[in-house]
């Protein structure tokens, strides 16, 4: 039985986690939980699993679920109960499946009091790579992949010695817009650049789908993940979203992760392995049903969000934090129509352009530039 | 240091497997070597590897051995050779890469010497699989892989649990022929069948490919080489052959093998596993130069020696040698240009229909059988 703290439970990742729990009641139990502001599906949520810890977004939220839990349980809010649902009790692991920078600390917080930290949270890596990865090691616990990426790169690693590694290979199916030249993509409205083609996902990580960053920020994660060099990560084309990801060993032996595009299979790899659980209720991959796989080098002009990220990623310090901080702001101004699609690349270059590198950077160094770059971005409209 | 003694030194496989002893010399050590009758190629491998013992087919060869080679070796030849070079001395693993049912009691006699065996040779588990892997497991040997597809499906499954395979997955590039229709295979001929479109192999095995006899054995072998019932292996046309084999596990998740098609790999895997070895002077897959890759589902009366080789798995005792004999027998005919392409599987299926089953068979009964199929075959010509 593994215990389990989740935060972040209303979104797709936490609900997908929950029914991952839903369908493994004796694997798996839920000790502490926390949500922001969807009271309805949250209420739900806790009515089914009980957690002993229930932490929400406002004082208001927590007055709410007060009233309606039908058990006893205690109940906080904010950032100190966002932290405590994180670090509560004996939980083996924590599910951080928080959207944005503020699931960073909960990650640090986890991993001081001994836990393993399934991540879902891309901030917490992009951010703060560097001292996620070294605390990680300090207080021995795991740093375990959530993104169906990184999930298959760790499949196929295991049993294998990182030392016979070449080569990780992501695939990325090129978002929305896959197909169009720059030109046409000056023209692209919101509606469309929320189309993904073959994930159902949220807004924000929809939008950076469509320009790569998505896919830059996974290549920021595999680096601290999976103790990679820029230079031995590389990004494919695939539109089909079969192939996961790979690993490329020194034999010339390429091992692949294939599935379903089913987010439940890596979160309950995350939270099983180095087993693995029946999955219940999902379909099977027939790749004759597929038929064909397509596979093409990766244009680093076509997609200039994903060659700032390496860049970003090997200039280290603070520059990958301002990339993600810019990335989300602008991202946001598209999504409120203030923005063009293609403007979202031109802020994030102006704001890695304009930021004071800092090496070796705290983790105050770190929440300082991002909440610099992030009023800096919004100085770009005028 | 691996010490390996080699039967078959100057096949394909074998001539592969000195290629990889060559390129890591602090490896691998050769103690014994075996050939038949390629003596030009043989005594250059003797040279160069200078092998303690060495075996070769007939007496008139080992005397022509004894006056080329240039340092002290034990030379002989015959059956008993055979067997001595795969039993030789400290080796650590046999090689088994001969051809054709002679293989079969080397691997035994080596397995009850202790030695790992690194199968290459078909036959020793499509004739006797339930022999050899019981004596397998009593000697406490391993039983390797060599096949690119067997050494796919090992390397998937490599640190992950047998409980948790649902199925293997083996692929079929289909052949010379595999966009022909059956009225088409009426009239093909001899060069027609030799021209594999992917792998450059012997005679016997590239026929065994146009009739898909050879991905039947496949099956068979990775049903004892992974303890699987045949229900749980499928097969899955894939004409490009990059995808190697796969493995589906019961989460829903496919890890598969991808490469070029260089048996070097294979081979290297299986005499260094759970190691890998920097493969020298190998391409690398570049997988957005392939561009593309097919599944097809497979149509089992399309290729019906797939299917016998399922329903002779299927039946068990003899049934594998009477399905393994007649093809080779029906295969030698259709290269002599006897029989045409379409009667190697009515004369398969001939033996198949006449011979009495044994349950349980000795190895005296498998080799008897496996004589009576052969002459009784030839009968069929009339």
């Amino acid at each position: 039985m593994r215990k389990i703290n989740l935060i972040g439970s209303t979104g797709s990742i936490g609900v997908q986690t929950l029914d991952v729990m839903r369908s493994h009641p004796e694997e798996f139990n839920l000790e502490a939980l926390s949500f922001g502001s969807n009271f309805k599906v949250g209420i739900e949520q806790i009515e089914e699993f009980t957690p002993k810890l229930i932490s929400v977004q406002s004082e208001a939220i927590a007055q709410e679920v007060k009233k309606h839990i039908s058990y006893k349980a205690e109940i906080m809010h904010g950032l100190e109960g966002l932290t405590e649902a994180a670090v509560y009790g004996e939980a083996d692991i924590l599910v951080n499946a928080v959207m944005g920078r503020v699931g960073l600390e909960p990650t640090i917080k986890a991993i001081q009091s001994g836990k393993d930290v399934a991540i879902a949270n891309k901030e917490t890596l992009v951010m703060a790579g560097s001292i996620v990865t070294a605390l990680s090691e300090k207080y021995g616990t795991r740093l375990i992949p959530v993104d169906s990426e990184h999930s298959a790169i760790a499949q196929c690693l295991h049993g294998n010695k990182e030392k016979e590694v070449s080569k990780l290979i992501l695939t990325a199916s090129g978002g929305s817009f896959r197909d169009l030249s720059r030109e046409e993509l000056k023209h692209v409205t919101v509606k469309e650049a929320l189309n993904h083609p073959n994930w159902n996902m949220g807004a924000k990580i929809t939008i950076d789908s469509a320009t790569m960053m998505n896919k830059g920020l996974e290549v920021i994660e595999a680096k601290w993940l999976f103790d990679m060099a820029y230079d031995d990560i590389d990004v494919l084309l695939h539109k089909e979203s079969i192939i996961h990801s790979m690993v490329e060993y020194i034999d010339g032996s390429i091992l692949a992760h294939l599935g379903t595009p089913d987010m439940r299979v890596p979160i309950q790899y995350a939270l099983s392995e180095p087993n693995r659980l029946d999955l219940k209720g999902g379909d099977r991959l027939k790749l004759w049903e597929v038929g064909t796989l397509h596979f093409e080098k990766m244009d680093y002009d076509r997609f200039r969000c994903l060659k700032m990220a390496f860049e970003a990623g090997r200039a280290g310090g603070i520059a990958p934090a301002v990339l993600n901080a810019a990335n989300e702001v602008a991202v946001s101004l598209f999504l409120e129509g203030r923005i063009s699609f293609l403007d979202i690349e031109v802020f994030v270059e102006k704001a890695l352009h304009r930021h004071t590198p800092i090496s070796n950077p705290s983790l105050e160094d770190i929440v300082s530039a991002d909440k610099e770059v992030r009023s800096d971005v919004l100085s770009y409209l005028s």
